[in-house]
């Protein structure tokens, strides 16, 4: 299965490209240039060599990369996603598309969650791409520690979908990253509850002086 | 300190009434029934005894032990709580008020979140009760298996408030429980979310065959 990191050369797409790839899936890193993505490829194909891994990395456009894959992942900034996926519309149609995204932003030394009319991020994914099945996963993972290889953790991951086949297939992947557990969130509607649940993890970490947690169900 | 727990003769009542005393805090048991919380305070003193623990509990009406209380807990169903503040608003007065609440209600198999138009539940206590120092706390607790004393867990507990100083008693509170950990969360107005993720967790709990889970930040 080969898995599009869109917006690969960010923070949780490192992460998600490297450990995917230590999983044994074919990552493709997807950037607005080509050039950057195959640097990226080869960075992280080096990282995991150094660490006595494998891992098949590619680097490509981000249309291309949605052209090229079986499931994509999102991790552009939450601002730009929207217009990326009506520009990759065609290219992730009848694909499965995951949706790490919070809306929020700063607000003093605290975030809020904006609210968006759709009535989440993974909403408005899924009312983009029509054609595409959307599935809700990764927000609450805390992206530098995630793309850390020397870090290890245990943390829940929260998958929602309208799509149970597309549920499973996320789930299934979740549970071959190492330290990850996936768990089912029902329908793509929860999807509101665990963005948001992602800025109070955030701000929860600023008012006590924490870094770098994620959650874990106990 | 003398805290009561009102509504503290049922399950989430139980075990903060239990393990506070075990904590060595001074624990009245609220009822609307002065004789039904007699006899728990008694059933609470012979659990804890057995256990080779010492317990101080009393049992008094609601209205009572709001009276001779510091700090009380209101452990009673949501729908009946704000009745409950409604009536003893002068008993409370000055004191640090803390509200596990979180209204919801079944929708199938899962419990939707209700939207109260104070925002939620712990500003509508602080609505109600102008001259206490309202807390949010304790929703996320898995009220079984806290009334377990065999149980053993690792669980964040989340607390907000506009009352700086009662934050920070609540907290110290929570802390000396063993097995909890008090995170701050800032002011009142993220008591939704709060609300909101338990809401989250007891339907995690239904769509993955899973029980008795708190939360852990980590």
């Amino acid at each position: 299965m080969k898995i599009a990191v869109l917006g690969g050369t960010g923070h949780l797409g490192a992460g998600l490209s490297l450990r995917l790839a230590i999983a044994g899936y074919e990552v493709i890193i997807g950037s607005r240039s080509e050039e950057k993505a195959r640097i990226k490829a080869e960075e992280y194909g080096r990282m995991l060599s150094e660490r006595g891994h494998s891992g098949k990395f590619s680097g490509m456009t981000n249309s291309e990369a949605s052209k090229s894959c079986d499931i994509a992942i999102v991790t552009v900034p939450w601002e730009q996603a929207f217009l990326l996926a009506e520009n990759l519309k065609e290219e992730l149609a009848g694909k499965i598309v995951v949706s790490p995204l919070v809306p929020m932003r700063k607000d003093g030394k605290t975030f809020r969650y904006v609210e968006l009319p759709e009535g989440s991020a993974g909403k408005r994914v899924a009312r983009i791409l029509k054609e595409s099945k959307v599935v809700s996963a990764y927000q609450c993972i805390p992206a530098d520690r995630f793309a850390d290889l020397e870090a290890s953790f245990e943390w829940d991951v929260i998958v929602c979908s309208d799509h149970e086949d597309a549920k499973e297939t996320v789930m299934e992947i979740t549970d071959s990253i190492e330290g990850l557990k996936a768990l089912d969130g029902g329908n793509l509607e929860n999807s509101k509850l665990v963005e948001s649940l992602t800025v109070l993890i955030l701000n929860l970490m600023t008012l006590n002086g924490l870094k770098g947690l994620g959650i874990k169900f106990c």
